[in-house]
């Protein structure tokens, strides 16, 4: 596992890292060649389809499924009385968020499943399900779900850091920073106390989440799924299911998007149970409108922020509240918003809280950079208001108040070398700064922070005996990793990059990785990837030093061959890779580099955003005019690619801002489960958002590489609202700032 | 690459191998969930078909594919114009085989492929493509083509092992031997001379060839097949193509049935073609009819026995001239044939000349023991006729002769230890050599030997986090190999066999590995396994050694755990796999172990056959009434598996020698392809086979593996033959010995 990476210090040349070749998937994807989720088919093959509760809070009396089992061309009809307890008490809430217990705790909820010989006959079966509710009282608001009288999911679940006499609603609190508010605050020229809000929205992927599972009586199984993680699902899945690990098999589809919101299971052990039950492969494929109502969004937030500031621009002292709701089940990401508030500022005094509440809607679910965009929305707001009152430029004030390497951050540890003052020095010396502004337009800037992480990772690497290179990782692919990977394999090896192809290995062929998730794939896989590659250039070195009758430390790799080093330079001429794998049948066997480790040392990583807004005064519609991202990749692998992120992280934020959130009626029932009226940025909606790459090498990589796939959606809530607050005149710190909100803040004079 | 198992020579006591868990595919078979070639679909997929001519040898002058094209529904037509020349040489054949060139070489020969939306529209377009054949002279038998005026296939292509003046048909010529066949004949009382003939067999495989192709525009592709080496597809489809091996990513289907003929490919590289002309994925599968006109059968034999032989049964020399015709191309397994015909003996005089010869016919593939049945068949004959002639026990004989450790082979090596005695004396202390035979009633014996091979090998060995294991190899699974390979490294880590589960790696996933054929996957396959569980062992006494803070040498893996050992022993109690599993991510990262190598050492193996047959004289009809098989298996790791694999290697023999055989008319096409007409033995036609395992170690395996697949299909024919003529009274020295031969031989009074 030791890295011979972390003592390479000299700068670095690459050949192959910084170059922008086609994307590998590309042809595959714009032909319809990929296969996603719903592309896989088996025969014999029947079709899965879920029963939801129509309620958003019932106790579920009986259900009666005897007449659909008895429809013919159904073959399996299960509840959750068909699954025992999970082997492993941890993924219970991801069972009950799957097929309802005793109660149904959302509208849309799972409450019971069909596999028919079509779609047809499983929708009659489904009409044929009796199911007794108890209507309960809901809540769906996470203020309102706090007090103590609100309606309780899960009476007696809090765990021990919530104090006496909150809501049965509040499942935890967390607390983070250091040094002492309330002195800091006295020095302060000026405390601001602002309450923000944002509401939930989805990730929005274009693909819904679809599986084919088949499970026999024994219990081996095959799934294959559109997943950002199979070895989580299989994971889950034999926990939930009751067996063991290496029994169920996952391959992981091409993926449509995820952007976090495909890292946990919703059909997945539903169609293996069915499979299992019927005898039959079993596939599901989702509706738009049940991933809208019973996949994950991300939770909505109330939050309450107390910053001082003197009027030189110094932040005397930053205080947030932070209240998350993540649905109907514990775990909503408050404490990482709690954790990131503040992470971008070099602060005396900063304190957190966060309380993390249920309420009845579906379960939320990762979404980029989770909970800090609407941390960094409230904190980024407070700190442009204070600017701005003191007449000071907001990027000044950041840049005097910015983390820089060696600030103790605002959730405990000591950054190394970190991006956010290049990011705002680059920002303040770009065009855009100084661009002139019309009327009723406004510019707004703010920060963003992620920590990016590392995790479990294997990646195996074998020359063919063409000489070619397949690489073989376990992370879907869902920003171009195959791409990076290759080309770092490619860097290492010496070699072009069209001579290595990479590949997602299904969960029986490779180890345990973690999920593509945290920004960690570029990082960590990489990082496997490189050390693969080195352990394959000193298998062949010792090739040639057999082929060469010399000492294998007596050969060198060097421009993609082994060459003899030291006193046996040049007295033979170099191997090339393709040499060396065309003998290399007769000089022991295949070649291969492998490479596990749980990655440690991912680069935490910043961004700033720059964007220019009208406001339309009569409708209090906003057009985006201008956007600049700003962000410290470490060391970007595929600048095109890295681009993509940084302008997918934005346009994501933009429709947070101003569009996208769950509507629910008094009722409880979500309103606008469609994209027709859950609305997401297109591209008429936008002009092209500009990107800086900056390059600060992360020490824990040996290319210097950082995650950049999801600080880019950290700035842009708070930054959006900053320009829009500029433009329209007044302060916005409700989001989605939607034209009728916006229009009643400009008429009322205040949001 | 070195092995730690060769030094490992204390008798060996196993807690896993030599059980008989069940099948870990059983259920799936059964069940008619285990997807085979045909069972693979992808959205948009095409059915692809093949036209094939019509004439045993014909010059194409052109082919007019317009209107197939033209026809709604056709989205590709393929032939040889569409394929350049092959980036490998050594695959021009397989191409030419695959799409005929300049000429149609057999009945059968694929001169063109369409695509289409349907099969209805595909077989209406192979009706629409004109092709302008000019009919040629044709051979179909092996001693007609080798007749100096015989109509020639490949003129000038024969190497330069073959004499001048041969028909241009004889392509090659082998010898081996050693020692002076005058001499030793001269000391012999006793010089028999005969000629064997055998006809083509085809392996009968139930399941026909299929695949499923995706091909970009830029080369890259995906294969699903059913294949016995994925890895062989595609390294010889990425030759045909021209594109890199790494581009080509081919995953395995079930097999139902390959038996050697699955070695190579015939409808791949048209599939993939076809794809990338089309831009669709492309689903191939082949007819019975077409399997059996148009795959590779055995080689039909023509071979001329000397042998002397004292009266007390010691064979003085040996010789044999060995004529193979392998149909279309050259590659006819008459080395093999030439090699093995006396490999069973310790002989002073020994020789063997093989003739390559190619006529009109199917390219031949291997077969189960490519080679070795047939020349077995002729000398076994001749041995048990010059026994029989002195009155001698043909037992006794062939134990007087037999070869042992030491012996010189007769082609070259000197053996190590090896089992043939064993099976031999194993045979006569058995109560079938001394049960009462009945009248028209015959036993007969005989003997066979096989090499066994090992090759390029590749395993990855998982360790899951709940503790279980996923090993990962390349083999496509004939015989039973997952469950042999999970009882190895169950054994290996000391934990039960339904903890491991072993899947087929695609070719992304794993390096290369050589086909599954001769014999070699339980050796070569296993070894690896063993390497790998022992690599996987060594990193968690690391792991171990790290929690408890002790040197990683001082701690050893026993019965499942890590066991501090040395000074330490039992200062920690020991920590099982599934407690190490536990904490990997905490202690490094996951757990793996991996190995790579050209696996040297697989030993030789030797059977013994006798069977009772009753001939009916009136009909000649045959009846097998008692089989049984004597034979070595090293180690029989799954002794259930290794049983199916005597029993089946005998039924084959059975057919083989009785019923079995390509019929060409005088018009050189095919009249017999189709199971009614190409009659295979059913379950009707015979009686259990018994089995007798031995087991006689293989110092090249860690477990004392050999091979066992092969070796059983080379004695039957002689076994059979020997017993048919104790059964007639008449000597049969050309198979099948079918009812109207035999009857005609009875009458005649000779064969």
């Amino acid at each position: 596992m030791a890295l011979d990476s972390k003592t390479d210090t000299k700068p670095q040349q690459f050949k192959v890292v910084g170059t922008r070749p086609l994307r590998p998937d590309g042809i595959d994807k714009v032909t319809g060649r990929a296969r996603f989720g719903a592309d896989m088919s088996a025969p014999g093959m029947l079709v899965g389809l879920v029963l939801r509760s129509p309620h958003p809070h019932a106790r579920i009396r009986s259900i009666d499924t005897s007449a659909a089992e008895a429809l013919t061309g159904v073959h399996a009809v299960v509840t959750r009385a068909d699954f025992g307890p999970p082997s492993d008490p941890g993924v219970a809430d991801v069972l009950d968020n799957c097929m309802a217990g005793d109660n149904a705790l959302y509208d849309g909820h799972a409450v019971a499943a069909v596999a028919a010989i079509s779609g047809k006959v499983a929708r009659q079966a489904l009409k044929l399900i009796k199911v007794d509710y108890q209507p309960l009282p809901h809540v769906t608001d996470v203020d309102a779900a706090m007090a103590p009288d609100a309606p309780a999911l899960h009476e007696g679940r809090a765990d021990e850091t919530v104090p006496a006499g909150m809501s049965p609603n509040v499942m935890a609190r967390h607390e983070f920073g250091h040094g002492d508010i309330d002195a800091g605050l006295s020095q302060a020229d000026r405390v601001l106390e602002r309450t923000y809000r944002t509401e939930a929205t989805h990730q929005g992927y274009i693909e819904p989440h679809a599986c084919l599972a088949t499970m026999n009586a024994d219990g081996q199984a095959d799934l294959w799924c559109c997943t950002q993680g199979h070895y989580m699902v299989r994971n889950t899945c034999a926990a939930i299911l009751g067996i063991e690990q290496g029994q169920l098999r996952v391959t992981a589809s091409e993926i449509g998007g995820g952007f976090g919101g495909k890292t946990t299971v919703f059909l997945e052990p539903v169609a293996l149970k069915l499979s299992q039950k019927s005898g039959r492969p079993v596939k599901m494929v989702m509706s738009r409108s049940e991933v809208l109502r019973a996949t994950g969004p991300t939770a909505s937030s109330s939050i309450d922020v107390r910053i001082g500031m003197t009027r030189d621009g110094r932040i005397t002292a930053g205080f947030a509240e932070l209240r998350y709701q993540g649905g109907a089940y514990p775990g909503s990401p408050v404490d990482m918003g709690s954790m990131s508030a503040f992470a971008p500022y070099d602060l005396e005094n900063v304190r957190t809280v966060g309380f993390d509440v249920v309420t009845n809607r579906p379960k939320q679910a990762a979404y980029r950079a989770p909970g800090a965009p609407m941390a960094a929305f409230a904190v980024e707001s407070a700190i442009d208001e204070l600017a701005r009152g003191f007449g000071l430029d907001p990027l000044e004030v950041r840049l005097k108040n910015a983390a820089r390497e060696g600030t103790r951050a605002s959730y405990g540890p000591t950054y190394p070398a970190i991006g956010l003052e290049a990011t705002l020095r680059t920002a303040k010396d770009h065009p855009h700064w100084s661009a002139p502004l019309g009327p009723n337009q406004g510019r707004g800037v703010a920060c963003g922070f992620w920590f990016n992480f590392g995790g479990d990772t294997c990646v195996s690497l074998n020359i063919t005996p063409d000489g070619t290179v397949t690489l073989s990782e376990g992370n879907p692919d869902i920003g171009g990793s195959r791409a990076s990977m290759s080309m770092m394999a490619a860097e290492e090896l010496g070699i072009p990059y069209d001579r290595v192809r990479t590949v997602i290995a299904d969960t029986g062929s490779l180890g345990q990785n973690e999920v593509t998730d945290g920004s960690r794939v570029t990082f960590a896989v990489g990082l496997a990837t490189i050390e693969a590659a080195r352990a394959a250039k000193r298998e062949m070195c010792k090739r040639a030093a057999q082929v060469w009758g010399i000492d294998e430390d007596a050969v060198i790799w060097e421009d993609g061959a082994a060459r003899p080093a030291g006193p046996n330079a040049g007295q033979h001429p170099p191997m090339s890779l393709a040499e060396i794998a065309a003998i290399a049948s007769n000089t022991g066997g295949p070649i291969a580099g492998h490479f596990e480790v749980n990655a440690e040392g991912a680069g935490v990583s910043f961004a700033t955003h720059m964007v220019d807004t009208e406001v339309d005064p009569d409708t209090g519609a906003v057009k985006i005019l201008r956007y600049t991202v700003f962000q410290d990749a470490g060391k970007a692998v595929h600048p095109s690619y890295v681009e993509g992120q940084f302008q997918g992280g934005a346009v994501q934020g933009i429709g947070w801002a101003l569009n996208e959130a769950y509507i629910y009626g008094e009722d409880g029932i979500l309103q606008n489960p469609g994209f027709l009226d859950y609305r997401i940025p297109v591209a008429s909606d936008l002009p092209m958002i500009d990107t800086v790459i900056l390059e600060i090498p992360n020490p824990g990589h040996p290319y210097g590489v950082r995650g950049v796939g999801e600080t880019s959606i950290v700035p842009p809530l708070a930054a959006v609202a900053n320009s829009v607050s500029d433009a329209a005149g007044v302060r916005m710190t409700s989001l989605p700032m939607s034209p009728p909100k916006l229009l009643a803040a400009i008429r009322s004079g205040q949001s």
